[in-house]
């Protein structure tokens, strides 16, 4: 994770508050601040995630379109799944999701990059890969995950990312690397 | 918002049910999912956040460094900051927290793009701006706001993107878009 030395502002826990269990767990811990200060630190507990692009042989993308109940649209985004636990492997994680959502396998799976969509009050690190030589099948999604597949031609959905039709976090990132891949190699 | 026409997929509110008020809300609805089973939503009711990649005249970036309870790390970010409701002005706030955590006033402050972080379990939405035609002063912070400003050659902290130590997702972002400005006026 590239840890730095320990900052002279760290915040330390007080007293750790789970406020709610469920999916996600929800804690708003009470912390020491540098000043001595209390203040309450309000955050997701969550497992981290991992999400793909998978790039066909001919460019184009695949996409899952799903309702996401908390912004209230069907939005595009690359596949993804949470981690089930802390010693759960994000390479076998995102196989197992990139078959599950859309029925293909791959070849070739390489790490993009790690982040934080949240670091002010969730501590989910998310893991992106590429994959390449897809082979298709058959999706099997969880029993309760609606969702359907759009296959996009990169220039397409690079238009969708700068008229704003694409918004989520690791599809945004995910396309702005391969971006700059193909503007690299030029 | 670029909102889709009514999705197939669309859960309905069954019941609102607010866990935890505090800095942010924490919510866990009861939806009706598109097969009419209930399922429950866990998410951060959040008003929305606005970010800006403040450019010196000699290609250099502002960052700020604070403690992230969250991921225990002291981050390396572009100045941000919450809106205070739904009401809140995404520019006006953007200039208000430029100035606070910086000192710095900007001559064009841009819109770059709008993003979900985790529109799985949040609801907010991140306003990113680019502030060029900079003009130094005296930070601002709140009380109890702890930070650092570092000033980086862009280059620089591109390789902190490419090598993981900076992760952050609206500093990615920033980056990345800002990256395939260069490489687009070669």
């Amino acid at each position: 994770m590239g840890k730095p030395a320990a900052h002279p502002y760290t915040e330390k826990k007080h007293k750790r508050r789970l406020v709610f269990s469920g999916t996600v767990n929800f804690r708003a811990d009470t912390v020491t601040l540098p000043n001595g200060k209390r203040s309450t630190r309000e955050f997701v507990d969550h497992p981290g995630a991992v999400a793909v692009l998978p790039v066909l042989p001919d460019g184009r993308i695949i996409f899952v379109r799903q309702f996401r109940y908390p912004v209230g649209v069907a939005t595009l985004e690359i596949p993804a799944g949470k981690l089930n636990s802390a010693a759960d492997k994000p390479l076998a994680r995102v196989k197992a999701e990139l078959k599950e959502e859309t029925g293909y396998t791959a070849a070739s799976i390489k790490p993009l990059l790690s982040y934080w969509p949240t670091p002010a009050f969730s501590t989910e690190v998310l893991h992106v890969f590429t994959a390449t030589g897809l082979r298709g099948g058959k999706p099997e999604p969880d029993e309760d995950e609606f969702l359907t597949l759009e296959t996009i031609p990169f220039e397409k959905a690079w238009r969708m990312v700068l008229t704003g039709r694409i918004r989520d976090s690791k599809t945004v990132i995910a396309l702005q690397a391969w971006k700059i891949k193909l503007l690299e190699k030029k």
